[in-house]
């Protein structure tokens, strides 16, 4: 009766794009109203002659995704609605509405969903959408959170991740980096707690560093401002896999190249700092670090101007042709090819 | 550090339904484009002028409403797309489109996603839906399967739970208990073939029962009549939790009551003999069995004729007054109070 163990390939063999490429071969789309399926940050649906829905959706899985020993569920409720909107400012779309469904093993009492649901409906009061639904049920391990956002976009103004052309400008918004050094504050503080329970770890000087880890936050900011300045991203995606892997999924979906500069890329002093306490270089963390849920986006030369005025905005470099690859001019003057090293999470166990 | 389990109220205390209840309480919608939020089979979306989108999603645990000894892993992601379209012909919409996430443990192969996969796409070609987008991910035990369908349907057609009126007629389609009975026939067998793995047992003779719970059906062909034959139904669900229970949604959100033949309530005659083998009523799996997928709906009394002429469609009560409460006039001529006695998933384990 067993049905599991025939044939068995790892699909760690194959890493998460691997296999949902494998998955979805040969998807085709039936429907006009179907604009874009899998493939970006969000799907696009037709729903009128001037209007389109973005929807996306997430999983965010305990022991995976998120530790319930260091994040508090409130945090992790908020966390889970921000990263489902990100993908949806991905798409230059405003997110209206959200479904969330949560599993739940019996560790968890009504008090924690309480908490986890405080988080969930303060970030639907700051983003301004609706909670329109989804489902509550038990799980055998653990707590599972799968969010769908729903967004609207016009279709004009739709940014997908395969309009950039040689020669525009490669811009990023934030700081990159800090969520992933929060991540590592937090694992060395449990492992310190873990063999010493007495010891209360004293994580103040870091706060901004783990508050880019434990509640993130999407940049409605950024979506507003290309709204009021008639800028229309050539292509664009949040980062959630890091820098690197998002570059280059833009690349690969656009059949162009980039030229980064190095000493562009934004990074804070404090995580500059805490990357080198923790031996490492600060570019590799912002290269790879993944979930900051920070908008990376290439736009046409004739907005250059007007990019300048955008808030807590960097320009980072440009696009090249296909054939010249993805290059990093480093500030010691060197030229690299980028690698993708990215959050795989098959590969986390 | 560990923030879990302090005020420990466990969710059984509130079961599913009341814990959602607690959770959404003070929920509020902001957007005119939500029509309606929480509480119906799927949220309602306004997309234009004479369009709206219905949205809803569903989450499946293994170990919990699967369990893929004898769930062969095609048959459940069929199941898992169809459980959810029959949520969106529940609101009288027609699918669109649908993501899939999921989270896998190691122990399943890419061939087993492969499979997953298989079935997946083949209840988007039956029922002509785009498979839109999802997430893959690994979960650190078993499989967790979360769709979302998307529908359209224009907003004079929509069948909300909260439309039926006193005098209304109830119907249902297909036939009822099936699916749960199919379950027992499954659980039994897993126990024979745990305590002696060389037992094959031969479930040829009760294929439909089998199927009911392992492949069911959406009622794509009831919403296709209603469109044809110019009906709205005027209150509609979908089975997941049993006829008791969700007739009970229908009589909440109405502010009904209902009276129900039990004579008429369609059941297969091999699910007859099926229950009264596991010594059940076989009237008790069809008020509570659960997961049948078929629709309930009411209609007013005009339409009576034209639903005469539905295809595998029963006339099983009328509408009343609430404070009649939901009456069974049972074959034997007495009347009972129903009582919900449905799925609750928090107490399954």
């Amino acid at each position: 009766m067993d049905n599991i163990k025939t044939d068995f390939t790892d699909v760690n063999t194959l890493g998460e794009f691997g296999l949902i490429d494998r998955l979805t071969t040969g998807i085709e789309n039936k429907h006009s109203s179907t604009i874009k399926g899998i493939g970006d940050d969000a799907a696009i649906i037709a729903t009128g002659d001037n209007q389109c829905l973005a929807i996306s959706t997430d999983m965010l899985v305990e022991g995976i995704h998120f530790d319930p020993m260091y994040s508090p569920l409130k945090h992790l409720g908020y966390k889970s609605i921000v990263v489902n909107l990100s993908d949806i400012y991905a798409m230059n779309a405003e997110p209206k509405q959200v479904t969330v469904s949560i599993a739940l093993s019996s560790k968890y009492s009504v008090e924690a969903m309480d908490e986890l649901y405080a988080g969930i409906k303060e970030a639907c009061r700051i983003y301004n959408v609706d909670l329109i639904g989804g489902d509550t049920t038990s799980s055998t391990k653990g707590m599972i959170i799968s969010v769908t956002a729903i967004g609207e976009v016009s279709p004009k103004e739709i940014a997908y991740r395969s309009g950039a052309k040689v020669g525009n400008i490669i811009c990023v918004t934030g700081d990159l980096g800090a969520a992933y050094l929060g991540l590592q504050i937090l694992e060395r503080e449990k492992q310190i707690y873990m063999s010493n329970p007495g010891v209360q770890p004293d994580l103040e000087q870091q706060k901004y560093i783990l508050e880019r880890q434990l509640k993130p936050e999407a940049r409605k900011d950024a979506i507003k401002f290309f709204k009021r300045n008639n800028i229309v991203p050539t292509s664009m995606i949040d980062l959630s896999d890091g820098l690197a892997s998002d570059l280059m999924h833009i690349c690969k979906a656009s059949g162009v190249g980039a030229y980064l500069e190095e000493g562009k890329i934004p990074i804070k002093q404090e995580a500059q700092l805490m990357a080198i306490k923790f031996q490492m270089d600060p570019i590799t963390t912002a290269l790879n670090g993944g979930e900051d849920y920070e908008l990376l986006f290439t736009i046409d030369e004739k907005d250059l101007e007007r990019i300048r005025y955008m808030p807590d905005v960097y320009i980072i470099g440009e696009v090249t042709d296909k054939k010249d690859g993805i290059k990093l001019h480093t500030t010691g003057g060197n030229i690299h090819s980028l690698k993708a090293q990215g959050w795989n999470h098959f590969e986390e166990k």
